[in-house]
């Protein structure tokens, strides 16, 4: 069966603070995108990488790649106006039947077992998200003000890779845009399909803040 | 104004894997509950500290506050069945009006920021609670199985300090117990009365993982 992994590097590095974009940021030495790729090539070697870029990173990225001797074969698609359109542009660079996996580009701390579970569930199940357990006390804000407690055992932080087979997902991103679309799961329900959440690790955190990027030092043993 | 915080060091340790209660593990040299009351009397040491611990437990603290020489002066209270029984039996050592907050023993990392605009905005808000954004994708899980995404910006992480007025917090107290009672706001919500968020900060993680352990160690700087 064939495998591929969409990785979304969208980010423009704002929330950071810095002048580079969060997906480039150099870990433990190594930009974050790279680590994400490894992680995926480490797990399966047989899964295909393709990766979404804005435009205007590429010849960065290519740059960045020649620096640090980055050889891992990937395809690259051209970032959109929102993260639908991203992982659109990158679903074009997939041609064959099989399952294909959405996956941040700033989440390289994804263990291989959960990449593994999620494809192999996929094959079965069409629409397979991992997810974890909530910590903290979670409040709900009304929309006409104010707030309410509600059970944390209701709910569950959702992670990526999201697997799907290629023709679900395909059929769900040729609908139109929605705002609501704020994850490819979101995309798939929309199709009245149902998605099956799995257990996610959780390392695998998307590195967005300094203090992400703190954590992620420490969690980088070399 | 009188300003009590009571520390809540419930924890039975089972979820570390190891032997010792999770508020008494060393972090960086010394443990977790000693860095989190030091945290707050660094903040303002007129706040009043009372422990609540279970009983047998309280031999192994005093032993441990003599081997770290230990000295702030704190008073302690018997954990009960249920975090509710124990903010219960801290509540009782509360003497005198003012303001009280409530805080996990696990949580060292809070700000000295937000303790501080807690325990100002308590004073007239009555109620108030540090929360911080979802970072992921939240799922609901429906009673009649399966899920559903939903728009995380309707939602928010509620750490603490929950900081209230003392007499607000005796009335809610003052309560049987119930079920859904699973953070003072809540508590407090079953009399009616509303509970107002302030920006909490994204350090201000609860340890009840290795994983937190380690993200601990890398935000220790000594």
């Amino acid at each position: 069966m064939k495998k591929y992994v969409i990785v979304v590097a969208g980010g423009k590095g704002l929330r950071m603070g810095g002048e580079i974009p969060k997906q480039f940021i150099p870990v433990k030495g190594k930009p974050v995108l790279m680590r994400t790729l490894e992680t995926f090539h480490a797990c399966d070697p047989n899964i295909e990488l393709i990766v979404v870029l804005p435009v205007e990173q590429r010849s960065y990225w290519e740059h960045l790649c020649a620096e640090y001797g980055f050889t891992l074969p990937h395809r690259i698609a051209a970032g959109g106006e929102t993260r639908f359109h991203s992982v659109k542009n990158g679903l074009a660079l997939v041609e064959e039947d099989g399952v294909v996996g959405v996956h941040d580009g700033v989440r390289p701390f994804v263990s291989a077992e959960v990449i593994a579970n999620c494809y192999a569930q996929a094959a079965t199940l069409q629409a397979v998200v991992p997810v974890t357990d909530v910590v903290e006390t979670v409040r709900h804000l009304l929309p006409e003000g104010g707030s309410e407690t509600v059970s944390r055992n209701d709910y569950k932080l959702v992670q990526t890779p999201q697997v799907f087979t290629v023709e679900l997902l395909k059929r769900a991103y040729a609908q139109d845009y929605k705002p609501f679309f704020t994850d490819d799961a979101s995309v798939v329900e929309a199709l009245g399909q149902p998605v099956h959440p799995v257990s996610g690790n959780r390392e695998n955190i998307k590195l967005t803040t300094p203090f992400d990027l703190k954590v992620a030092e420490s969690l980088i043993d070399d």
